[in-house]
């Protein structure tokens, strides 16, 4: 028997997606935490839901293939985008708050994005950044209860009324062909034009796989947010965690103290972050330091941490 | 920018493949044990070795796409085919012993097996489904210790002597194509002729994944063979044990002292049976039965076994 005569028809195979991730996780373990974020605690099935009504909401305003773009923190809005915006056929634009307003312009030109989500925290570099480009995307807000205030005046539509406008009869989208793009990530542009990086369907499906077993990351984890889902990503881990039906903690603010107190209140087994987040945990004022009940496990990249950095992280219980 | 402009060539993509498995094994942790097989102990830098050996010495004889049969337990050999022969760039029928020669013979025909190993335990078979198919493939034997006698005579090469005639040179395959078959596993043939389904290389690359996250499956897991590999190749845990570079305990007669014997003399973690598998360790004699140090997970398949059997193989430590 012949290669050829053995090789099957695979025009109904199943495309690679971590979209299934989601949906595996809401049917299986629908009651356990997706996402805790300060004192709003949400279940995969309401994960699932919100990602659902996202992308519906998106399907009314935009077209397959169009580019959506979030400057926001890592709140639960920017972890429900990793799903609901290839939910909706379109590719989520990720974009480093860090940046000045005159990249992000030039981001949003260069990937055409047609929409836009700010974190209240970094609106007026999002506003600056909307009128200094050609495309001006409409611009909907995250108000986060723990940047948003009254004061200032927001002529701008918000996240949750943005999806409180979803279609109750709408079926989410899921690739025809793994290898559709699912996101874009731009550098920063230090030697010249931030260059943007796409991903495919199926590498995120893969790279989410090998992250778990790379890491050895048992069904689920409970993962500390300290590492940007702005950056690659987050390496992919907010489709691991769906993978693996854990939770996440989101996290603001990434000081030292914060890292100690989600730790310890969430038992929180596994983060990511550059080695300046290594440095963060060790100088940590001692008054901030808690007593670690479980080992952590923290994943490293960039420049390799000197050994130094490597002996005081494994003294903390890291 | 559109789904289309977006889309990357993917002309030069990696194929999956559970070859590259075997081979980051061999490269990371050269010196981990592999195989432990009675007195023998292999490393993954020794399987690696004799997997391309046999590679290139089924290259000399055999064409691509070629299948190659074997009628063996689960010793090294027929671990070692699951990456040899794709590694060959041919295709794995791994044929159940328990079936008659004639059945045997139309499986050889049916699939075109050029190629037939057969372990001396199921010779007298072996040579009668040669006799009765027309494809009449050429024997190599596999002279097991534990079955392998002097008084039969055996005109036949075996299987380390054909080892012995691989080319230094040799470069093993790789598939080109994800979809290239990888294995072909019949049915029994309850209800007519035997059936046979192929495995292609990407199935078996996310199969052999799925085994490991759906287990929580550890890195370097000890795993032992209670489960038939030619049984849906094991349901791909020879691909799962190598991407994990665990250690493999082969067992050639599968009964409850036997398998106490192999966890606690080995430290076995993981074991996958049919719910009899399960039987053969509750109805263990007393005499044989040994503490079990370490919690064992055993995944079990086909009909549900009786919560009966659950409940007492879990006293058992199961």
């Amino acid at each position: 028997m012949q290669q050829n005569e053995l090789k099957k028809n695979h025009a109904n195979y199943s495309p690679l997606t971590p979209i299934v991730f989601i949906e595996k996780a809401a049917k299986i373990f629908p009651d356990r935490y997706s996402i805790i974020h300060e004192n709003k605690y949400f279940t995969w099935e309401q994960t699932f839901m919100r990602c659902k009504q996202l992308a519906s909401s998106l399907s009314q305003k935009l077209a397959k293939g169009n580019v959506v773009g979030f400057i926001a923190s890592n709140t639960p809005e920017l972890y429900e985008a990793h799903f609901a915006v290839p939910m909706a056929g379109m590719i989520l634009n990720a974009i480093n708050y860090r940046l000045d307003s005159k990249t992000i312009a030039y981001i949003i030109d260069h990937s055409n994005i047609k929409m836009l989500f700010v974190d209240t925290e970094f609106l007026q570099l999002g506003k600056e950044a909307v009128s200094l480009s050609k495309e001006k995307p409409t611009i909907i807000i995250i108000k986060d209860e723990q940047t948003f205030t009254l004061e200032t005046s927001y002529p701008h539509m918000d996240y949750e009324e943005f999806l409180g406008s979803y279609d109750v009869d709408f079926n989410h989208y899921k690739p025809l062909d793994e290898w559709e793009s699912i996101s874009i990530n731009y550098t920063s542009g230090t030697t010249g034009s931030p260059k943007g990086v796409v991903y495919h369907h199926r590498g995120a499906y893969l790279n989410a796989m090998g992250n778990s077993l790379e890491w050895d990351m048992k069904m689920h984890p409970t993962y500390l947010w300290t590492l940007p889902m702005f950056h690659c990503n987050g390496w992919c881990f907010p489709w691991t965690i769906a993978m693996r039906a854990g939770t996440n903690i989101c996290l603001r603010k990434v000081t030292g103290q914060n890292i100690y107190e989600k730790i310890s209140s969430h038992g929180v087994e596994y983060l990511c972050g550059a080695p300046t987040v290594l440095s963060f945990i060790i100088n940590t004022d001692t008054n901030h330091v808690k007593k670690l009940l479980n080992k952590v496990k923290l994943m490293t990249a960039a420049a390799p941490p000197p050994a130094k950095i490597l002996e005081q992280i494994e003294k903390c219980g890291v």
